[in-house]
């Protein structure tokens, strides 16, 4: 087996055969998810949890019903509600989880590098889904097998990712994943909200919208996050819809078979008009939040396999 | 089959003979619930959502257990701390989970109509669980199971319901259900609490109690909902408990084995005496509970076989 | 079988053979839950409801875990948004839940006695998760484990519990469970935060920490409640840490095997500095955690047993 992974923290750590492994494995669970009886049991007896730091109904939902369907015993840990509370430092929070033996352990975080610092003082497998301004894997692979689906393959095409560039995690694990599969990217929003040093990363940047969008296979809008308008970034929500929100004018600059994508949730009329959104033979928006449940069972079958060798080659060890 | 429903939105929709066949099936679940093992295989496989836009943990424990009972994997959305908060449209929430693809699920929203809107969107089978002030099909399926076990048939009985009836979608699906089975319905309350039409709708109308309650087999109190009061409409508990609360003297206006019923949670000593309540001769009001859970596991069993049938069809149509 | 109990309300109602029982039952399951597969049915198709009245993430979790690997379907009511809010009592949402057919009830509530009393009114059996200040046995369970595994012995040990005494249900549940099993026991804190009457139970009283250390085998750390220190009792953080705190100096003043405990979650650097707290040749804080969901497995499959036992000897009798 080509993924050799102990935990999924971000797209930076995988080769490009382990996406692919990744994706061709997802592709079995979208076939599965689309019967009646959608179960397997990759995940039997196996615990799963849950935890996020912050709030993200969507995200949470995909990784419950993943960790449902394969099996799983799933354990949701709303920990805003919890421990963190009453003073107890995360590392306290994840020790106090890696004793009640998980093997699988989903976690968002609101700060950078946090999943990482867990996923080093506990025993199991961990998922990152999500840590402040750096990864969020889950969201590229989906989006990469959306795109897959959509255009037949995943390299050689001309991606545009559109928006809040600088604070976007969902930005950062898509253009590491589109980067290794060597296709055309392209960075278009205010340079207020462009990552530093974006110029050298071998990335085209557009503040004009319409010339960013030129022949585009793949148009990906972000979300904008209303929180940061305070800050000075964006005059008004009008204002950015009228330079940065994907209507049908500024689409007709992209390639005709264009897609459009976004993460979720939209706010319609701000990043995105609503019929777009809408349109069946363009957003493929829908098949994202499809694919989220299958890239996540994929994920979780394949750490799960990886644990299992792992746990079997130590017993082993003992053994000799 | 009798049951024909794709979507259980509402009484409304149903005939009498598909009423029975679901308090049919009802009575299976009420003797599977009695068991130490209380699990059935009717949802195996499946995935069921619990989406509530409001808050009502009675309800959606009742859906939680039934789902869980018949072996679907169940998933609680708890909607308010969810993406709504974030702007995301009813229809943007309702396709994001369809494209989850579960094959149940269960709504409740505080706007009359917002279920059915829903159910137009998505592609598995939708149960209203209580919209605004328009229906609550399954709160009225166990009230009329309830009633049939207590007085061994669900015609020709006298009903009374008692209280805030404008503003109640139990009483509207209770009208609606009984009205169909031929039952004679009477209404109770202040003026200013009835529904409007409802002189034309071949229901008695009572502002007095103990008229109201003469020979009546069941007694149907309503919770009041005390953030109406403000209104104007209810001067105070007091009152509102002297003039509508049942206590013993006024039940003893009905027939003399009348049966006592709310559906909770109650406000004892406001629209009902903590004595009546508990005096298992006359209250069935913990039987109503016992039989929600056996309804809705009833309902969600026949809306899967109708689910499983429909893509049994597309399947094969699309084979042809 | 020496386990004989319906409920599990209290150390208080348990014979030593009963502990020694549940201890031996969870070994079982401490072995199963390292495994990767760690699922038993011994709830097979019965029914856990987690009814939380007081927030405790990690208490829940434990319980969910414990109930999911058993087979059994766990559901968790978050009571603090539910029915209680609307005015129904305590004994209403215990006879609603009831209604619904739970094999198992555990219940933890900020009042002492609440869950002795729901255990009278509901058909199934409780389990006290902890009810104000007066027991927490589960807790006192998993203490009495680890500390069997780390000593390899319950008895002739001198145990040091250390903190605020009079509040805590974990020192009291301690202090039942260690003096059945004829140990030394020791209880140390400022006068203030003793209980009423700890002269008379046959421990010994310290104010002193060093003196109370004094070749202890165990030491036990309680948490701080911070919300108490307002009252007076404490006069700071600091102070606290300086005279009760456990640190690297202070334990040197017990055996030097002592291990040390905390029921967390941990105030690093009030009641226990944080170096001890890591050192994992003193402190078994994570084995606690470990040993809560064996612990509470081995309770529920024992009181599940007992459950079955009776209600056969139920159907039995009807039959005769």
């Amino acid at each position: 087996m080509t993924f050799r992974a102990r935990h999924l923290l971000g797209i930076d750590h995988l080769a490009p055969p382990e996406i692919v492994t990744l994706l061709d494995l997802a592709e079995d669970y979208v076939a599965l998810n689309r019967r009646t009886v959608k179960h397997a049991d990759a995940l039997e007896g196996m615990t799963l949890i849950n935890m996020f730091f912050e709030n993200s109904t969507r995200t949470q939902a995909s990784f419950e019903l993943a960790g449902k369907r394969l099996g799983a015993d799933v354990m949701n840990m709303a920990v805003a509600h919890s421990s963190v509370k009453k003073g107890e430092t995360l590392i306290d929070t994840a020790l106090t989880l890696n004793a009640m033996q998980p093997d699988l352990l989903v976690v968002r975080h609101p700060h950078s590098g946090a999943v990482n610092l867990l996923a080093e003082k506990v025993n199991c497998a961990v998922i990152n889904a999500g840590d402040g301004r750096h990864e969020h894997p889950t969201q590229a692979l989906l989006d990469a097998l959306t795109i897959r689906r959509a255009k037949g393959r995943l390299h050689r095409l001309t991606v545009a990712i559109c928006g809040d560039i600088a604070n976007s995690r969902v930005a950062r694990s898509n253009l590491l994943l589109l980067g290794k599969m060597e296709n055309r990217l392209r960075l278009i929003g205010p340079a207020t909200l462009m990552p530093a040093g974006a110029g050298e990363m071998g990335v085209e940047l557009f503040e004009d919208m319409r010339e960013g969008l030129k022949g585009a296979d793949v148009v990906m809008m972000l979300r904008l996050q209303k929180e940061r308008m305070d800050g000075g970034f964006i005059p008004s929500e009008r204002e950015y819809f009228h330079r940065f929100g994907l209507d049908a004018e500024k689409l007709a600059c992209a390639a005709p078979d264009a897609i459009v994508m976004h993460p979720g949730p939209m706010n319609r009329g701000v990043e995105i008009d609503g019929t777009i959104a809408d349109d069946i033979n363009r957003s493929v928006i829908q098949d994202q939040v499809e694919m989220g449940v299958a890239v996540r069972m994929a994920a979780l079958d394949l750490l799960a396999r990886n644990l299992r060798a792992e746990r079997g080659r130590a017993a082993a060890g003992v053994m000799v």
